[in-house]
């Protein structure tokens, strides 16, 4: 039984990490009470949780699962690593079937030890996506490219650009590879709005992800997401143009944010809800 | 009197935010000892020491200043801000024909408070470019475009890609607008490349800087440059890319680094050109 979104909020997922806090069954609690009714959820509390357990929550709750994160991690060069990388991504997709979940996100993953042909690990990236493509597909699971912040280049994720995910995805059936688009991600580059409109056109865009920029940067740069409209990223604007590229989707809020995480979760559902309304919707 | 430089040497430049530790004429008796020939500046320690006296040292060293870092700044809005910024550009040109070199490096400036159209920002940066060329050029100095890495993009440097650089420097004529490329920022991007061709064919190169890229960032993101050869940078491969585009000038060691700022700045100068000959030459 799925319960009536609040006004408003039909089209908003929160992305678990938004209120890591909280357990999957608070986090179900806490969405039915706020009136949202999708999430995006992270493997290892599924995992923990248990997948069975975590999409029969979710089925009980009447939640939709939009993404699962992440699969991905596709540059090593030594064959045995590459091997479990692939092996690894197969129990993702696993995992995303039983979620009933029609997208896994794929992080690429950064640059070996010593190496520096980022082109090179670039192609290693569409080679995995290659192989694991039909083995998604049979299961009712698009992989989602998800190209990140360039100054996670070395270290996380050689695909930095939305143009460099689409010439991955490309190479691909649209029903199998599609690509994210992250505005955290994605703010900066002044070739955004022509890419998303060829992901549009392409029916690429598998997930359209909401946080918003803030400086200064924390060490190792991961948990440094502003809440939306804390920051200089033109939310609305970002927004509007994938609904002009013709994604029906909804706006998966993912901010990795220690000082979110440090207060009460309704509340910042609370907060996320408000601003999502005003910066975004 | 130039000293002849050491074997191999004779094409880099030591910037000297590198050897931070280093008083101007330490530095200028530091290349000496190591057979450098050439240095690049910053403002605030050539202020400090006086432009005239800076000036003359460099001479009476036999020092060529391959470049004046930086004026810039250009993305306020408010009108005052902007005219103080224009005329702070203007004493910096002036700062940069006393120290006879040919070459200003220019970073942007970020949004301002509250702003979040960064094309806009982008267009006042082209503005401010085009009322100062003709200044500089009457002077004998060429405004060189830096991109700064993404990362940089909201509170320093909305102009993050080569590509972007050149579609603002392209406007003005190539002897008084050049792009600086630096590997720190451009690594990543896969159309560099091209766009390394695409500034060389219009004598756009007016500088080339290098420094490693290593990880985990620290905090606010500005010091964290890796010494030649420490990173994931491909900088022989750069090097060769400006080489074949027709760049015939030096090549400028620039690294922000508390580790190398912490030792002897012969030492670290030392093992500069010994990481110079080895990763990049």
């Amino acid at each position: 039984m799925t319960p009536e979104p609040a006004d408003g909020l039909a089209g908003l997922s929160i992305n678990q990490e938004t209120v890591k806090q909280w357990s999957l069954p608070e986090l179900a609690e806490g969405c039915r009470a706020a009136g949202i009714g999708s999430v995006g959820l992270w493997r290892a509390p599924v995992q923990e949780y248990g997948v069975e357990r975590a999409a029969r929550l979710m089925r009980d709750s009447g939640l939709t699962v939009t993404s699962l994160c992440r699969g991905g991690f596709f540059t090593a060069s030594d064959p045995d690593e590459r091997a479990a990388a692939l092996k690894d991504n197969r129990a993702a997709i696993d995992e995303a079937a039983a979620l009933e979940t029609g997208t896994l996100v794929l992080v690429s993953g950064g640059l070996p030890p010593g190496d520096r042909d980022i082109a090179a690990a670039r192609e290693r990236v569409a080679d995995a996506v290659g192989d694991l493509a039909p083995y998604a597909a049979a299961r009712g699971v698009r992989l989602a490219i998800e190209p990140l912040h360039p100054m996670y280049a070395s270290d996380r994720c050689v695909v930095s650009t939305l143009g460099q995910a689409l010439d991955i995805a490309e190479r691909f059936p649209a029903g199998q590879v599609g690509v994210v688009v992250d505005t955290y991600h994605l703010w900066w580059d002044d070739r955004v709005p022509a890419q998303i409109g060829r992901a549009g056109a392409g029916g690429r865009i598998a997930c359209f992800q909401v946080a918003d920029w803030v400086t200064p940067l924390p060490e190792g740069v991961l948990l440094g997401r502003g809440q939306l409209g804390d920051g200089c990223v033109d939310l609305r604007g970002l927004r509007r143009q994938v609904d002009a590229a013709g994604y029906e989707g909804v706006t998966e809020v993912e901010i990795f944010s220690p000082a979110l995480w440090a207060r009460d979760g309704a509340e910042v559902l609370a907060e996320v809800a408000e601003r999502y309304r005003r910066h975004v919707l």
